[in-house]
């Protein structure tokens, strides 16, 4: 069986290391066999990936961005569980899209990280997501995902 | 005792089939009690139903709105367990009220959803919600609506 | 130890009795060792803290709301728990800024309500969080949380 990260690998995708917020909140939290990940914010050379779809970002790039996240994801919930064949699924995203009122492609964007969870996790990383709007987000960063998996026992 | 079907036959409510997502993830999923379901947007004629509340659409255009997405998630959650019965409790609602910066009643858009979520599960429909503006909307959708429910063992 | 009650009393916190929503749903609900609070909004005087951030209200002004919401948050815990020392953990907090396109200080605001918990609940405070921008909120108000906490069995 190929493992997560021989996936990983093959996509030539280097996890990140776990970076604490900085605030007084954490970037994980697990509850019995569920994970609750923090609203990650895209970032691009370490520094928040700042625009605004339907303004200065494209659909195509804010995608990049959205599955930029999903790999600081990756990263969080490796820190998390210490191994990413423990998750048994990825079971919720939320995904903000830095929108003006004329943007209508947040669906678009999100799938950026949606496929690459598809892609990395297979089966198990098709998830339900909500996509919507934000009318700004921290840092002015063009994207924003959190996320609530399910680990093993 | 009076089943969910009968409450629905009476209401003169008949459930959609699922429709699944054009897009990398899955419209609901199980874990454990817990059912999560996909963000699901409102639509008038099996297509999204476009508009901004505060611009060109009603407060009440908006609670029916609203009140559609709630079938459509009755129908999806019909879809993941089955029988409507098995439902132990409708937990959580997040209201998306596609929103000008000027109007501020999503709360009453909202009611459109959790008032037949009320009159339909009784009691058990009762849930916690959130409900706010969002910039804008997949597809230009006036309303996106997604849900947390408990099942039975 | 010191308990909940005691921080509440040294940080001069008097917690408010439940509100119950005006509309058809519930202002928290258990399930298993979850418990879900409904979105709250940012009160002063009792009335809706009306304002957006990046036009009529500052960024400290806004943290203020945050941290004022949090003490409605523990209010409505306390209700739903009957004792604070039965949480277990703060989970998860979503914290929705009413903003203007160009303020980008949501988790400056949001602080205000992280901050708290962290003093009141020391560690188990500590929790995940999603912190954006919306485009407007129920009743025109600056500030919105919703909160996930575990409790104990």
């Amino acid at each position: 069986m190929v493992s997560i990260y021989e996936r990983l690998d093959a996509l030539n995708i280097a996890l990140p290391k776990l970076t604490l917020p900085v605030a007084a909140f954490v970037p994980f939290l697990r509850s019995g066999n569920l994970i609750f990940l923090a609203g990650h914010i895209a970032k691009i050379d370490s520094k928040p990936w700042v625009g605004q779809l339907g303004s200065n970002l494209s659909t195509e790039q804010g995608k990049n961005a959205a599955r930029a996240v999903a790999i600081d994801l990756m990263g969080t919930l490796h820190a998390a569980v210490g191994d990413l064949n423990h998750i048994q699924r990825i079971l919720k995203l939320m995904v903000l899209v830095n929108s003006t009122p004329a943007f209508t492609e947040q669906h678009l964007v999100a799938n950026g990280a949606s496929e690459l969870f598809a892609q990395v996790f297979g089966d198990i990383g098709m998830h339900a997501r909500s996509a919507f709007g934000a009318a700004q987000l921290p840092f002015g960063s063009c994207v924003e995902i959190d996320l609530i998996a399910e680990v093993d026992a």
